[in-house]
């Protein structure tokens, strides 16, 4: 490294001689400014402290009723969703929270109630685990046939999370032999309040504090969130400051008025926080626009159940079936990127995807959800196979069908 | 998703309350502010288009003259590196390229020369790969005890990296049987070339156009690089505009004057493109001060011939070696994660790490090293196992030391 220097840097004669070659196309810092013709007679910018995307590049959450903003599913390549575009979903805004007052208070049935700071969370033996997170609440149902999978189902975004094994932290407190639950309480201003079963806690639940190997950001707990891989979102409780073992659930508002499906009974199925398999094709998908010849067919499968060992397209609508490859490493509890090359003649065509997990759930049909919980009222855990038509003229849309 | 609007919003009168009851401490959206005493009895920020990091968060690369920017690694957890953070090493400075005019030409002895605009690159088969792209220069000889992992060896950075197979675009062109190298030319200031072979190019490379999920960042090839997983940095070529197939290695400046080794009989190594196998503490490290205790000795370890298969850890300069924990996924050509649990009681302590690839090579010692290739002008391929030393009073240190 230290001999380097002297090979790069430009020097003044050639800064100004290279401002000639380019004719005054200088590219500016802000906004969509021009970039030279030739970028090989210019000097480019020097090494810097953080970087900047493109300019050319404008990828964006979609913000909706204060409270969400979607993932951009259809601009995403791979498997890990950048920071700054996992999706948000929070009950009372996101704090702002000052990392050296933060504590996590342990404390209810067991033998030693204690607080943790963020930096004695850190001396305990770090766990690394890349996962995916998914609202419960991920489909769009009043999408229009113009919709992308950001805006229908953009509620699920992967990260890799650094922490400390909730398992870990309940032997230092000592659980009490009849606890049996926990609650997660969160510091913002919705106090977010969830029951945890303990088993679900000594499994393979974290309290984590980085994210994509930085710092946990604002909109996703910082400095502390409960990592529960594999169930809905809001369980996941960000800004966790308490966690109560007791040997009941707490019955709070997110899971008695919220948070539940009602039944074709006209009962509700409460404490449903396994995310089941589910599968979304991000290209070709709407706004694109198709040309003939060869694409692939891409998205990412999931399963908060284990792991995706298959996922099938369908060219016409669910008549026939192909079987996608898999990128690896497929990973437990992950997104897990698949494709099929696909030769497009200018056909009318009507592509979906279907996955299976290593529990053999295979995802359902709309038909077959509505079926199972009745027409009215759903709003979580909907998992159907969506379809995209592709018309003569390159147009896709999105199959937009009424849940009923 | 639909009926979680009412859920979460906030009305004017809980906005005021919660004003009065923080006692009017709002944190701005600038600087360091100060974070509200009870983040519960106040709104959050609403849902937005693109996150920023927390305002008590500041991870920052650090760039050195102008060419060269440092990863912070003692900031970092799990194996991604943040884009932003990632370390950059450029000889012209950052180009700024309008992907719509950017092509990558692929030409000399192949059947058919093509040129490939990021969109038909978009169509071919997707390929995902998570690895290192190291520097070949990333020990700083000149560095003091006062020394952090990012001033000491902060040119190596992890990504997610989304591109085609060379392999792929090779078959496109028809590669001529007595083609054996390849030039690979990028679009900066420098207008940098390497020659690759094309068992390489044929193996496991990759042009790749995504990183972390999004569009590659400026500073790491926009809109696109060659991916050589394990071989050193400047090898990858960034901004990549040409790939001019051969008989013979090209000879270029960076090949002949530069990259490349001096050996104890006055000659040089050339072609030296393989990173071997390294392991670099991350905790504790300098500028950290120890408290006595548990702690946990952090780093990571990767080899460009394959997988890591074994890291140690001495706690006394060597003489005695304990194994470390590997972090999986274990990936070739991959930083992996390495842990020790430790009880630091005070006394004086010398630890260091070494690393173990799938071939059986083990990372040498600094003495090894000079005594292979001679104390004189070394710059390249330097990958000693590095010691940091503990005193008694906490104070953390790395072990400078001559390279003679």
């Amino acid at each position: 490294m230290s001999e380097e220097k002297n090979s790069g840097t430009t020097s003044r004669r050639q800064f100004l001689s290279g401002l000639t070659a380019a004719g005054g196309m200088l590219a500016s810092s802000s906004g969509l400014a021009l970039a030279p013709q030739q970028p090989t007679r210019i000097p480019g910018a020097p090494a810097s402290e953080l970087g900047v995307r493109s300019s050319f590049e404008a990828p964006r959450r979609l913000p909706a009723f204060n409270v969400v903003s979607l993932t951009p599913l259809q601009d995403l390549h791979g498997t890990i969703t950048p920071a700054d575009l996992h999706f948000e979903r929070h009950h009372g805004g996101v704090p702002k929270i000052d990392p050296g007052r933060h504590e996590l208070l342990i404390h209810g049935m067991v033998d030693k109630p204690l607080k943790f700071s963020l930096e004695q969370l850190k001396r305990f033996p770090a766990v690394t685990r890349t996962c995916f997170i998914e609202c419960s609440g991920n489909l769009n149902l009043r999408a229009d046939e113009n919709s992308s999978p950001q805006m229908l189902c953009g509620l699920t975004s992967q990260s890799e999370w650094t922490g400390v094994a909730l398992s870990t932290l309940l032997r230092e407190v000592g659980v009490k032999p009849r606890a049996s639950w926990l609650l997660a309480e969160g510091s913002d201003a919705a106090v977010l309040t969830r029951s945890i079963t303990l088993s679900k806690a000594m499994d393979d639940a974290l309290v984590v504090y980085a994210q994509n190997g930085e710092a946990i950001r604002p909109e996703q707990g910082y400095p502390m969130r409960l990592l529960l891989p594999g169930w809905e979102g809001n369980t996941n409780v960000k800004w966790l400051r308490r966690l109560e073992l007791s040997d009941s659930p707490f019955m709070t508002r997110e899971e008695t008025s919220k948070y539940t499906e009602p039944l074709k009974d006209d009962t509700a199925r409460m404490f449903s926080v396994v995310m089941d398999a589910r599968s979304v094709i991000t290209s070709p998908t709407f706004p694109r626009i198709l040309d003939k010849g060869w694409h692939e067919i891409r998205g990412i499968a999931w399963s908060g159940r284990g792991r995706i060992v298959r996922v099938e397209i369908s060219l016409n609508g669910g008549k026939n079936w192909r079987e996608a490859r898999l990128h690896g490493p497929v990973l437990s509890k992950a997104h897990t990127r698949f494709s099929l090359p696909w030769h497009w003649d200018g056909s009318g065509a009507e592509i979906c995807s279907r996955a299976t997990d290593e529990t053999g759930y295979v995802q359902p049909t709309r038909r077959q959800l509505i079926d199972a919980r009745g027409p009215g009222n759903q709003v979580y855990h909907l998992n159907p196979v969506m379809s995209w038509i592709i018309h003569s003229d390159g147009k896709v849309i999105y199959k937009a069908e009424p849940w009923a």
